[in-house]
């Protein structure tokens, strides 16, 4: 279904088309834009609160600097939807996140004006920095670079690294805070609560509006204007305001807060702030949703809705009557609350995913066990760490993907102290639409090289539950779940909890000449596929290992008496992974059985359903049916 | 030799007895520890300037605090000597650091006064809270959590993320800011102006010393009396000081800055802050190297100097007249000040190391082109590859364990966009006395895991040279480079650059029946064995590979189809490691040579010199030589 963009915007094609417009017409845009954004993504589906909450600033960057001479960096990126439509991308919009389609965040390969790829939060003034910093050395003084960065991400170790480097340098740096109090979740932590303290703060919003309607005006009026300008600053600063800001503490000279969604203020100031040289942060006001009564209502449920009714806002199911198995995450939300409650030692802890991992949960029913502490993995983990050294067992549930922020302090603070985390980490292998940026590709080549750590993946829901549980025993130590997103298999799945013995697998069948060894939830298609084989008369044994650290020594030797041939398939890079350990024991133990490693292969996959990014690398279904029949000698029928 | 303590000192074995001497001893109980710190230092070696900075800070939190019960956590904890020798480990403190000694930084398995094993930096925060709110939850509301963090520390991304977390929260965490305005090298960046602009302002400062006299002074009579302090705080907070500090923006209580060497103050100080509740931070302003002249003079320099004369001061030196291969830091720190010299585009980046990385040489020699950006690896990764947006090769120089730091943005911001930043891993492999907190043990099988990623060492500096040069080149991309702390191989190291081919490893020796691959400086353990075996007529083939990834496939096809016994050699971990890509190349290709891997097992290593860990790692030279014998079947002589 085509989506006609608005009069305007049907005419711009890049953002040199926008700034041939009027400011008198940025409004009509920006109305059109959200409209454009609204109406494709309740047919298409993405992120959708987040754009909204842009249009205005995304509309009037563009209008003023000149990108992408001028470079304009998102932070995390999903809200750059406004962005990909005013920078030639308006046609292919609707190819947003599906497999083929352009990307759902920025990216370099797509376009120009994407001048640095984003996913994960809060790398924008690093990135933006290193940018600034080259131009510097090329002598190019004009040149503008703009970090667009949420509050939430602000809470990300790495952009106050960023801030305390930049503030000390004199590069020509925006940084424009888009506050909205919103991760995915409502933002939390003490930045948040100053944020909203200088905005509702009147005396000394008064005083900032002074400087600035002195300062906005004096600087239209070139340099020498500039110089006075920055002089009266001083001089009112000196008096009143010395080090009034934490942003001023950090060197950074601070304009705002302002109202994020009126775009002629918006194009005013930074008009103004062009001709201000040095690091500088805009604080602009938003609501994240802006502009669809019911995403600004529930902005944590319209992060990312799914299809809608943009009339009705009524959002289409997926599921229907018939019972359904579980998302992986729901069976985690849930477990742990069971584990809590027969375990007073369980706490849980997230890095602002509360909603996305399901630790909502245990947050509403034990506020005091469970814990959101901002987008801060490295935090989250070191947290942990203390708690597990008083004698508590935190769950610490982040994204594969994100883990890798953690990863110094899981080996520093949790393995090398031997201390009992468990980590669950969610979104492992694929994870669809969101694309590279978000894959779990790496964890268990990185994870299962730390001594201490045992690196498990669950088949199924029951097995998740029993892992959970397993992981809470006494001298279990350092322990990684690793689950996919989405659904398992068992409508029924509040099963009782059993102890798995660490480092033990499971037969699933016994077979003849070829065993397949899975890795967790991936190891559903050698169920099927043995299903189907069993019609030829070909048996393959399969083995749930369960544990990719320490690994079965008793099952794998039995496996490799038995077979000659070995299949392993893992949803994780075959560098270092699962089946790399099973080489590791085949070879030490001196076996020579043929080994078929299936996983993700040493490329960057793009985005696309879990499926197809199965089928492209090669271990879906019809990869492992074709790997067996290879191995035996026994074609496929046509 | 036996150091002798001063008498108050050999009177103390526990912080139970250091309480038990009147508030007028501690003077004495300072000096008499500085004295002992210097004697067992310039005899034994060690950390010197941190652990003489904080003698009266160290000495007043024993005293005031109920430790272990109050829980004291030192942040990297090189400055923890006082610490060790105040609870339990002053007769012990000579073997500080040497193999099978005490560990040169806290740890939890050596004494429950360190309720935090350190080496890392920034973590302190985060681990205090997590016991603080592990604390609440026991309901231990009299129970203490300090953190001792330095102003170096404090840029690292992770405090800021505790920082938010812990001013959102009750929890009864006092951070004690230890500021000298260092790292190992002066430190840098907006905070370090900020506290220096707070701790030089004058009418500031009279406030907070009011403020600071009536809290004080009322906070003594009990909780009511905590009541009103706490009433008149606010009261003149609002009035006058309203978020005028940058800690009270994240919601701490501040109070400071107080000289750090005075121990009657800090006493009184502590004492105070004892009964007042919540997150807060105590700001002290210390020297370096108090009370060591020379010390207090160059800071850098006598971090960890050495052995030396404790009356002249004289450093003794450990290379003598005759030519000796230089400190692969030395090659780097030279050949990259020569690339750059011929080439506009490379730049160099350090976290907070340019003395311990030799970055130093390019920042005075070009200091717009080599950037120190403070304890920040995850900035000075992503900051890099916006450099290398820019068509700038960043040379961003991490130690390799730190680097664990900066795992994501090396997945994130440069792998999935391919950008061609270098990152030369320092001290890769065994630390040598730092121990298990430094050990580069991990980085062979974290990096090769990534799409794109390069991952290279080389056997001597000639390689380091030429790697650097070939990581200049065209395409060349993400490129990693390690190598070990220490010296290498040539005395004459300046030879003219030439380009390896990517991928490409390098015949020593051809050979016979046995092949041994061996991956960096480790190899010319390999060039020694192979000579001792020549004697006895066994010739191994021995071929420095040179790149873990992208193998030399041309290379393995020959050694796989020569020898049938094959013996791999690395300074890391086993598991995924250069061993484990070479099985995988093996398998992948159908051989069946018998392999055995020689690295670092799946274990915890100490501390030791490097040829020590080696020996317990069983990849000494002798290791490697009875590998070679065990294998061929041909017995050592005795």
């Amino acid at each position: 279904m085509i989506i006609k963009p608005g009069e305007l915007l049907a005419s711009i094609n890049t953002p040199e088309d926008l700034r041939k417009l009027k400011p008198e017409q940025m409004l009509q845009v920006t109305q059109e834009l959200r409209q454009f954004i609204i109406d494709v993504v309740s047919i298409h589906g993405g992120h959708f609160g987040a754009s909204l909450g842009v249009v205005e600033i995304t509309t009037a960057l563009h209008y003023v600097f000149n990108t992408p001479y001028d470079q304009l960096v998102w932070d995390v990126g999903h809200q750059a939807y406004g962005h990909k439509i005013l920078t030639g991308r308006r046609d292919v919009f609707h190819t947003n996140r599906k497999y083929g389609g352009i990307s759902g965040f920025p990216k370099r390969k797509e376009s120009e004006y994407d001048t640095f790829g984003v996913g994960h939060s809060s790398t924008s003034i690093s990135a933006a920095l290193g940018m600034a910093v080259a131009s510097q050395y090329k002598n190019e003084a004009d040149r503008q670079h703009i970090a667009v960065i949420g509050d939430g991400a602000l809470t990300g170790g790495m952009a106050f690294e960023a801030l305390n480097h930049a503030g000390a340098t004199n590069a020509n740096l925006l940084v424009v805070l888009n506050d909205n109090c919103m991760s995915i979740d409502p933002n939390v932590g003490a930045l948040k609560e100053y944020l909203t303290d200088i905005t509702t703060s009147r005396t000394y919003n008064k005083v900032r509006d002074e400087i600035w309607n002195i300062l906005g005006k004096i600087s239209k009026f070139g340099p020498n204007a500039q110089h006075i300008a920055s002089k009266i600053e001083s001089g009112i600063k000196a008096s009143i305001l010395k080090q009034s800001n934490l942003f001023e503490g950090l060197k950074f000279r601070y304009f705002g807060p302002i109202d994020g969604h009126d775009i002629n203020h918006l194009i005013s100031v930074m008009e103004d702030l062009k001709h201000i040289p040095g690091p500088k942060i805009l604080h602009c006001i938003t609501t994240k949703g802006k502009g669809f009564a019911l995403a600004e209502k529930d902005q944590t449920k319209w992060h990312a809705p799914g299809l809608f009714d943009k009339i009705t806002g009524e959002i289409y199911k997926t599921h229907y009557d018939k019972p359904q198995p579980p998302k992986y995450q729901d069976v985690f939300g849930h477990t742990i609350v069971e584990l809590a409650e027969q375990n007073p030692k369980i706490m849980g802890v997230t890095p602002a995913m509360p909603s996305g991992c399901s630790l909502n949960i245990m947050m509403k029913a034990m506020p005091d066990r469970a814990f959101d502490v901002g987008i801060a993995e490295q935090h989250a983990v070191t947290f942990s760490a203390g708690l597990a050294t008083q004698g508590m067992i935190p769950f610490c549930n982040i994204y594969s993907t994100f883990m890798q922020r953690g990863y110094d302090q899981v080996v520093h603070d949790v393995c090398l102290q031997n201390l009992p985390v468990v980590f669950c980490l969610d979104r492992a292998g694929f994870a669809g639409a969101d694309g590279p940026t978000h894959h779990g590709a790496y964890d268990i080549a990185y994870m299962r090289c730390i001594p201490n750590m045992v690196v498990s993946a669950p088949m199924n829901e029951q097995e998740l539950r029993n892992l959970m549980f397993t992981a809470t025993q006494e001298g279990a130590g350092p322990f990684t779940i690793r689950y996919p997103r989405g659904e398992g298999v068992m409508p029924s799945w509040k099963t009782p909890f059993e102890v798995i013995e660490i480092g033990k697998g499971r037969t699933v069948q016994e077979g003849e000449e070829v065993a397949i060894l899975t890795f967790g939830h991936i190891g559903n298609y050698a169920v099927d596929v043995c299903k189907k084989l069993s019609f030829d008369g070909i048996t393959p044994g399969h083995y749930d290992m369960r544990f990719a650290k320490p690994l079965d020594e008793e099952l794998l030797h039995h496996i490799f008496s038995k077979y000659s041939k070995v299949i392993t398939v893992e949803d994780g890079c075959l560098q270092g992974g699962f089946g790399s350990a099973v080489l590791e024991f085949m070879v030490d133990n001196g076996y020579t059985s043929q080994v078929k490693r299936l996983g993700m292969a040493d490329v960057i996959y793009e985005h696309g359903s879990q499926l197809e990014l199965h089928r492209e690398a090669g271990f879906a279904p019809e990869d492992i049916e074709r790997t067996v029949r290879e191995m035996i000698g026994v074609a496929v029928k046509v």
